[in-house]
């Protein structure tokens, strides 16, 4: 193997994964391993820091550890050109830091870039991982070469990222913007984030699984499926049962569905209203159940094309899986 | 006068205004016509002509009727590099055609691009009026050089439109996105955009002339000073007439405008969260009592810094009026 490799890596709450690709986006090898944050960063730097090393050794890449920050282009093996990392944030992307003792226990001002810039040698990027994975599927996903892409994730929370012709859309101070906490009803649920009613209150996973579990406590009997499935403990309900018991037609669940739905569907109006994208490319738990969510969602869009062509925009499951971030994390040092 | 000369035109449902600028962003001459949209566009480009013609003659410009579409720098006079247009949209910006019989009866499908083009012998350029007024404060206005400018137009209806790092941010197709019709409220008044409580319904200067007409039927002792304003007659009470009265002490009218700051104040926490721009520059006829607004949106502001850092946004009112349109038509052809 003769040719520039870029790697990408996606640091997560519980899983570090790793990948190595050419420039031209083809994956030559997958790694992953559990992050074990609550071990430290030390600990975990080392363990991430052994990943690219083995990728290193594997590829035959022999620019490894000059210590230079140059590359320098082997005769018999891979040339590595940089690594990329997308990270769960806060982040500080100007000092190339990890600041999420939140999601990564301990974690506090964790210098990720000096560390693999000093280790290996090469050019190192930090990006959240939200933005990452929003560039993996620019890059080679459900979004490829399109020009404007934003990304939603819809998960325990709703993230949001804006790709525009190829890179990504900061917001002020190189903020990563929250779209998954606009207002869509502010006679909704009180959220963390401040205010009342934003979108992630109303259709992420953690409100699906809260709205059913008060319903359930109040209307036991409309919810057998769910119930049975949660081994008739109402506070085991999560999103992904909640999805299947509304599949196996339990009608408290379905009611569910349809309002987290609806207020789904609010924010993808509100999205293509502000941005109006060629596509809108989906992911997260969440959005394995897309298909209860799409009849509602086509019926919003219909109702929204006075102003704009709204059918026009794009509405695409991810492709990448959990591999979207690893993906555009090697993306980072291919487009730079 | 030896110089580069832009200029820069805005044409609008009552009047066309026309700017000639240097390309460092100086007025030289300006102009203003009324369109009379209704006489037909073969009346309206000729008047259009005629102020094209009248700042050509005033400025010894002697490249213009060249014909040929390149610019000849002349020893006595200004050389015109170009004209850019910002009008009332529907626009077709590829086919530099306007299609907009709704605010300019009769003007369907007029090759406005290539009218001046064939006329003038220069580039010109077309633009959503919107986009083009967000330009001009982003050149010479409020928000001069801010990477990441939202320009918020609060009059009849909401407007938006987002200049990144001094280009346009488009959408899909080349489309101006609407983010005036985002949802904030489902419960809210329908909407001629398809939707049910987006933020033009709830607070441009028609939905609060409509809430203050609507609530003084039923409650005509409560506002005393908002009839008299409007000599007696609710049926004409404009929003100007509302912050007028609120001013005064009437305690509907100071209702209304609460109600309205509410939700206005809703609308730019979406902004913020879905794209977190370093300057929000406000306009239109309604922000022209923008002070009466600014309690309610600094507090709403207060209540949503968890996840980003609101209170870092700058939000100011536009400072070039009625000419930002003149001005960021004219920056077009200096900034291609």
């Amino acid at each position: 193997l003769n040719k520039d490799i870029v790697i990408g890596m996606d640091i997560g709450g519980t899983v570090v994964r790793l990948g190595a690709f050419t420039c031209a986006g083809e994956p030559v090898e997958m790694r992953e391993a559990p992050i074990e944050a609550a071990r430290g960063p030390q600990f975990g730097l080392e363990r991430i820091a052994s990943l690219v090393q083995s990728v290193i050794e594997k590829l035959h890449i022999s620019n490894f550890g000059t210590g230079t920050g140059v590359n320098i282009h082997s005769k018999d093996g891979g040339n590595l050109v940089g690594i990329g990392v997308g990270c769960t944030g806060p982040l500080d992307l100007i000092r190339g830091t990890i600041n999420n003792p939140y999601t990564l226990p301990t974690w506090e001002d964790v210098p990720i870039v000096d560390f693999l810039v000093d280790r290996f040698g090469v050019p190192v990027s930090l990006e959240n991982d939200a933005d990452a994975a929003a560039l993996g599927e620019y890059w080679q996903g459900a979004g490829r070469d399109v020009q404007r892409l934003c990304a939603v994730t819809v998960g325990t929370g709703i993230g949001t990222a804006y790709i525009l012709h190829g890179k990504i859309v900061r917001g002020n101070g190189g903020w990563h913007p929250e779209g998954g906490h606009m207002i869509i009803d502010p006679s909704g649920p009180k959220c963390y984030c401040g205010g009342s009613g934003c979108w992630e209150s109303l259709s992420s996973g953690s409100a699906i699984a809260r709205v059913a579990r008060e319903l359930v406590q109040a209307q036991p009997d409309k919810a057998k499926t769910l119930l049975d499935l949660n081994a008739g403990d109402f506070s085991q309900i999560t999103a992904k049962s909640v999805a299947q018991a509304a599949r196996q037609g339990d009608s408290l669940a379905s009611e569910v569905i349809d309002r987290a739905a609806e207020y789904f569907s609010l924010g993808i109006i509100n999205i293509i209203m502000m941005l109006f994208p060629d596509v809108i490319v989906l992911s997260g738990g969440v959005m394995e159940s897309f298909d209860l969510f799409k009849p509602t969602l086509e019926k919003a869009i219909r109702r929204h094309e006075v102003m704009l062509p709204a059918n026009q925009v794009e509405i695409l499951p991810a492709s990448l899986g959990y591999h979207a971030g690893v993906y555009g994390a090697a993306f980072l040092m291919v487009n730079q």
